[in-house]
């Protein structure tokens, strides 16, 4: 896939923006930003509505219980006053509303490069890459499982897309590496090759004292310093129905307790592992997610949380999970609503159920990100690069799902809705006056350059032009994009002494023998 | 494309809905149903902003003025007291705002099949097919002009699909009709072919009076009845900027005095036709909407009338248009917030600048076509089968926009979000317990045959059962659908002595000479 001239000719033409030139690949984008959604939420349930389901979490949190498999936690339940039985946990909306109430509406994360802070709550929106895929699919080589060469390739493309604020988890699980030492290597590789905040998987305390350390040296922080403010997040899932399992709640204490944030994600897939109806799946993913909130406002006060939202429904032909449908569309609408209520930062997805980037995976994956825009969500997971259900990671639909993020942050641009006087030009339409053409008056001249959105991956050449060029579609044109940007990438630039130390402790952890791998 | 196996297969096993078998290719798609929106519109501009806009369209028609190359309209305007001079029209405020006072919220539209009424307005949004491309395209034969039996086959996916509510403009236009008598076979094709609601161009005298009596004749109606509520509609443009030009107009009288809607839709191209600004673009396309609103409902108090908005961008590298961009959707939110201002129903469209059916078309669809339920439209143009900016009508387009228009509709029924006791679900909650599943629950059981939408041309099996079953992709899962429902069509009933007089009627229009062409 040598041949980037189509790609290069389409970008080349005296527009501004944040031009990056790469061993000859010329990436035309927005600039970095951190979006406002300025658009009232879409609301599908009435007041009440928010009460019933509200009402209803609250309900299975003191009736029916949540079970925690992890003893520490069951502990820390019991001291709070909870009625504790075996591993499950009943706890009254009493204590679980004091307990939000004590969780900040928003929050900064900080990472090794200061100027790529991000906030999530206070009506931003910000934007992670695919995470946790096991497996690829490129145009060329198609479906195979995931290695660490593309887990370096993804990490690439996480850097270099501006509309792209979180390195997240995985992008694919490099299974070249053996799990005892895997998340060395990838944090290795994901703290060098993007400056971008990154996540922590609760996959057992080593791993997760390993990534808050080596976030910390990448940083070069104290531990007061690392402590002091978030510089990186951790997500957790429960296992629905009505289950947090040990090494997901361990890990989320210890980022807690370090003033580290955790998202709580319960995974409720309508049908399957929650009701078959979206407020009923909605308010058991409520009820999974306020009680791990409420675990970790226990144990430390104010410490930064966010609620995810992964309800979708199945396909009740196969039992599959079903993403970017309408019901996903309006559990993720509804939960944004409960998200307001309880002043929590909201979480939710770029999904899709398509295997590849076709028509049918941007029409899922846009109907996901319009929801995720509609419900006023703070911090889009997989927003761009996931297929499959999330089976698959792909380099092209990676760079496709960017021009939606950038579209969905120029549409969030205040230009577009002004209506000042030089907004409404009525000295232009006067000027220009009847059969005239606006192109050439001095209205449309002082702002060409900036009064639209620039596409990165979009062909807008007419039919002709478009097929005596190749008639390449958007698959290929986003492979040849994700390929010149790979090929051509380099990384941020990072102290060689703090790189030597991140290095040294990645040896060091290697020696003792990594993470135990027996959970 | 004879092998439809792959279609069959995956759309039987059972489930509930509209079921449609035609010479063994099965369709199952949703039933009939003119949809309500539920959500509060998208509102980017304030009531200030709304004012400013308002206050712009009303300086363009006081101070500036609208050509109106049409001497009818101008003998008008003098007559109701407007300043005109030439051919230029100044009108004030009063006036325009007391004639769109005169113009009703909403009206129904009652095709000769009266169980095909729509409403347009009251919340309500209907969906018409792709209109006035001059090509088609589809996989196997590619682009090439359009001609009568493509006209032919985008009718029965109009009449086949039932989220498609009206069949509104020639999908292509055929070019081996002449045009002197084609308005006379594709009315005869599209009456006896489709039962739904259509439309008549208004491009001069002569087919626009045959059309009504076609209309008048399919629907078995004395000329008394087809004046006594609508039967039909027209929809012109105006020559943006500032032109109203002649048979539009002249069509657009002979409607409206017989009762039929007119939807006026300005075509304002920012940066070319119209302000480069969105806001300036909304405000010469209100000036220019009104103008003619004001002209009909002078002439013809309360007449149904719609305002259309087709306000996008230009690609400002190259001057072309571009569609689906973030400044479309802003623009067709804003003149929604317009059309509620003046109490107008509103038209917009479903739209892409993409060349086939591929990502790129469906991220730009899928934009416009959420801005549509965004900005509370009630008539979509365009809704199935644009491409390339409406230069090719596809009819796998017209499949794959389908399957977006009926997870609209789904997205709107009240069950997608309904908050009552069983909704909430907390008795199968406690049913099901921690790690439990609900497949096997009553409260599943008994709704899971129509919980979720089922879609038509989505693939959701995983990636090694589809690759397996040939890894066809959405174009082409669409092109047998296609193929399957235009090789198995059944025309819908029609008297065989309507079916005659109409016959006859065109014989006899034809036998005169049909329509001049030589304007």
């Amino acid at each position: 896939m040598g041949d980037e001239s189509a790609g290069r000719r389409r970008r080349s033409g005296g527009r501004e923006g944040n031009a990056r030139r790469v061993s000859g690949f010329h990436l035309e984008q927005m600039p970095w930003r951190i979006p406002k959604n300025p658009d009232r939420p879409t609301e599908p349930v009435d007041p009440e509505g928010v009460l019933a389901i509200h009402k209803g979490a609250m309900r299975i949190l003191s009736e029916i219980g949540i079970e925690f498999l992890n003893d520490e936690a069951l502990a820390i339940f019991r001291q709070a006053g909870c009625r504790v039985a075996d591993q499950n946990v009943r706890m009254g909306e009493d204590f679980v509303m004091e307990m939000v109430r004590r969780a900040p509406a928003s929050f900064t994360i900080t990472p090794r490069n200061p100027e790529r802070q991000v906030v999530i709550g206070d009506g931003h929106m910000v934007f992670v890459n695919v995470s946790s895929p096991p497996n690829s699919w490129d145009l060329v080589r198609g479906k195979r499982p995931g290695d660490f060469e593309t887990f370096r390739d993804f990490m690439k493309l996480t850097q270099v897309f501006n509309c792209i604020h979180i390195a997240g988890g995985y992008p694919v699980e490099p299974i070249d590496i053996h799990p005892s030492v895997r998340h060395l290597d990838c944090l290795f590789e994901k703290l060098t090759l993007t400056d971008k905040v990154c996540h922590a998987y609760s996959l057992g305390r080593e791993r997760v004292e390993d990534v808050m350390e080596m976030v910390r040296i990448a940083g070069g922080l104290s531990h007061a310093e690392f402590e002091a403010s978030p510089r990186m997040y951790t997500n957790i899932n429960s296992v629905s129905p009505l289950k947090h399992d040990f090494p997901m709640i361990d890990g989320a204490l210890r980022l807690a307790r370090r003033g580290q944030p955790v998202v709580v994600t319960p995974f409720t897939l309508a049908g399957a592992m929650a009701p078959v109806t979206m407020a009923g799946a909605v308010a058991l993913s409520i009820a999974e997610g306020l009680a791990a909130v409420a675990l970790l406002q226990y144990v430390a006060p104010g410490c930064p949380v966010a609620i995810g939202t992964f309800t979708s429904n199945v396909d009740m032909r196969t039992g599959a999970p079903a993403f970017g449908t309408p019901e996903y569309m309006r559990a993720t609408q509804i939960t944004g609503q409960l998200a307001r209520f309880y002043g929590l930062p909201l979480r939710s997805s770029g999904v899709c159920t398509a295997n590849v980037p076709d028509g049918q995976a941007m029409w899922e994956t846009s109907n996901s990100l319009w929801a995720a825009v509609q419900s006023g969500t703070n911090m889009v997971y997989h927003a761009a690069g996931w297929l499959e259900g999330g089976l698959i990671a792909s380099p092209e639909k990676f760079v496709m799902d960017c021009e939606v993020l950038q579209m969905i942050q120029r549409y969030m641009e205040p230009e577009t809705f002004a209506t000042d006087p030089d907004a409404i030009a009525f000295d232009a339409v006067r000027e220009v006056g009847a059969g005239g053409h606006y192109f050439g008056c001095a209205h449309t001249q002082a702002r060409y350059q900036t009064a639209f959105y620039n596409p990165i991956a979009s062909d807008w050449r007419n039919y002709e032009a478009w097929a005596q060029d190749g008639a390449v579609e958007s698959p290929e044109r986003a492979h040849r994009i994700a390929r010149g940007l790979i090929d051509g990438f380099e990384a941020p630039p990072m102290d060689p002494a703090i790189r030597e130390e991140l290095a040294a402790f990645v040896a060091r952890r290697k020696e003792e023998g990594g993470a135990p791998t027996d959970f």
